[in-house]
């Protein structure tokens, strides 16, 4: 079963977004057993969908398409997925009676003329109704190609893939298989690692496909393979992870990438029922973001200090004034007490620190750009470690970030802890 | 001038990622005149390679290709467009002697076999050296297109962009300009505003397109207009622009968006001398990164504590108990408590505050689900406005971030502050 995912906006075309919208269905159709052949973005134009619709026909099953649903001129999904189709337009009574009590609920004001535009739809589509906002999503049908049509607005879209798309597909559809594995490694580069691995992965089978994904300071492996008997899949792969274990054991850091590292750790402490805080300097509040972006994060995640300023670190968080004078800003010594002041000022289990100098220019400290070190605080004793992660500036603060996640997971995963 | 965007990797195509890096190389060819008609994402398989290098070819005058480069057997991008090409891998010395560099001084270590190959580039490519990584980029042509390809990751990709890319297709292409115009508007819908402006819209000269960007909270309008007389285009363009805001200017927040609100903000506060901290809740560390991702940030923003567990408000920012217990803890009292005490914590001029319940459950208050308050402080005394962003979770949290920042900017660009 083949799929594409095309985005419809120029706005992705001159890079004035980041389309995320394509990375969430394609994840969502993997998962459904698809492979997702194309992901591709077109402009806001008739000839643009016309020639995407034409080349997907017969070519693959299910084509999902955002964008260009909304109620303004330069929408003009609708009519050219429907003129393709040569299909009328029709008014969904169901669509204008959710369109007009969502506006007057939520707006308080009457449907208008261009709201009213939304209800209509091609007469031989399905539609999938859009309860949290006023463009429903729609399904056609030619030869063996199924083309759905949703808003391109984030929350809309993924209401509707979750809880009107993938029902019609799991029914529409036999099933059907993706097995991925991501194993985690850090401390070893992209070339040395495929040096150590390279004899396993010359014996690797066919049908287990092996992808090498770098970025700064750890490789992710992925095994990935796709059938019917996802037993037999699933065996495969983990008969291979086991093996991979015994030669590069030592740099594994997780087995589990379906859950990124902030909610592993969410998950651990909530399960210990212990607690965290972060302290930060150069990491600037993405520690934070990282847990607070977890619904139900608040059991265990308590806060955190951005101590970006010198001043600050020891006005509002405690650390000394002497040690900061005496071995500089960007230190063990200030890691460790930032970690420490905050684990005790949060009053939680476990707090993580940064401070460090992410360039590009120097900062309060004599550190080189990229220097960091980060300070972790736990049940029994604080500890920190010194990075440096050389350049440019987001590479230092993700580097960071992942280093820091990774030393707290580690100490969370250590038996007695 | 044309051109096409393709990003090379499974890891796209399955959802594990998105993708950043086309976002960025399209506003660049955007920048330097070219029309990006599509975006496209394929696997790393020969095939799929060839088919996108086939239909690119003499469709479109430049192809920027990422993805594929690496060292491991994964990495194939490199010998296929070789092959495509009919050409031969020869060794580039100057690469080699940088490859065995970067090794020895970065890592510590000889260069490999797998390393070597590095330097392996087709015969009749021009090279695009690759400062800050192993793998270089690479241009080849055939007929009248132009074929680009670049590493993945995405640091090495941005320095081969910037230093080596730009300059040479401002030597080998044309001068042509693209200009956009970016209005943010708030307080609005879409529907709203398009039958507000309609008559304005009906008139737009035939040059002039207009987009309407809708996301929580805010509506972006895009004027965008090419051509050879730059000049020309912007005048046109500020013309409608004057005419716009005669309409519509009491929900206008901005004219630019080149630079994002956070940027804005500091570069106001920059030239103002003046600082600024945040003190979060339901934001959880997001307003403070929009401000830490900015280089040279430090002289403007001190920093700020997620205050997360109610108790954290209390302990750690002096929020009053009795206030709590009497207001709840969301609440404008509380907003605009935590906006001073953070602004006397920071010793800044600014405060930013959120309290709030994003959701998906009510937590520490009885406040509804999408409940928000801002609290800003400024030198000239604390306000709060309430917000009710509805759900999901990542809605409310963006919607905050969103008008936060704007609130602070409104204030920023009054008279007198």
């Amino acid at each position: 079963m083949k799929a594409a995912v095309v985005t419809i906006g120029d706005e992705i075309l001159i890079g004035q977004i980041v389309d995320t919208n394509s990375a969430f269905i394609a994840k969502q159709l993997d998962e459904l057993g698809f492979q997702v052949v194309e992901v591709l973005s077109i402009a806001d134009q008739e000839q643009a969908i016309v020639n995407m619709l034409q080349s997907y026909q017969n070519k693959v099953d299910l084509v999902v398409i955002t964008g260009g649903l909304g109620p303004t001129k330069d929408d003009i999904t609708k009519k050219t997925i429907c003129k393709f189709f040569n299909d009328d337009l029709v008014l969904n009574q169901e669509v204008l009676t959710h369109v007009t009590r969502l506006l007057e609920d939520f707006y308080n004001r009457p449907v208008s003329e261009i709201n009213k535009q939304q209800a209509l739809v091609p007469s031989r589509a399905k539609i999938l109704f859009n309860k949290v906002g006023t463009a429903p999503g729609m399904i056609l049908q030619n030869n063996k190609t199924f083309f759905v049509s949703l808003p391109g607005v984030p929350f809309e879209m993924k209401y509707i893939v979750e809880n009107e798309l993938k029902p019609w597909v799991i029914t529409n559809f036999d099933a059907f298989y993706n097995v991925h594995q991501t194993i985690i490694t850090q401390g070893v580069g992209e070339s040395l690692l495929a040096e150590r691995i390279a004899n396993w992965e010359n014996n690797l089978p066919p049908a287990i496909k092996l992808a090498y994904l770098p970025s700064p300071g750890m490789v992710k492996l992925r095994l990935s393979s796709s059938g019917n008997d996802k037993q037999a899949i699933e065996q495969s792969i983990s008969n291979q992870v086991s093996m991979l274990a015994l030669i590069i054991g030592d740099c594994i850091i997780s087995y589990d990438e379906q859950l990124p590292l902030p909610h592993q750790i969410y998950l651990l402490l909530k399960s210990k029922k212990q607690t965290i805080a972060v302290a930060e300097s150069c990491t600037g509040g993405k520690l934070a973001t990282c847990f607070t972006e977890i619904p139900g994060i608040s059991s265990v995640f308590k806060g955190g200090v951005i101590t970006y300023a010198t001043d600050s670190k020891v006005n509002l968080l405690g650390v000394s004034q002497d040690t900061i004078l005496e071995q500089s800003v960007v230190s063990a010594q200030v890691a460790e007490q930032m970690a420490t002041q905050a684990k005790n000022k949060f009053q939680t289990d476990y707090a993580i620190a940064s401070t460090g100098n992410a360039g590009p220019l120097k900062g309060d400290s004599d550190a080189e750009v990229g220097t960091v070190h980060i300070g972790i605080a736990t049940p029994h004793g604080t500890f920190s470690e010194k990075f440096m992660f050389g350049q440019p500036r987001e590479k230092v603060v993700k580097s960071a970030v992942n280093k820091a996640l990774e030393l707290v997971y580690k100490e969370l995963i250590k038996k007695n802890n």
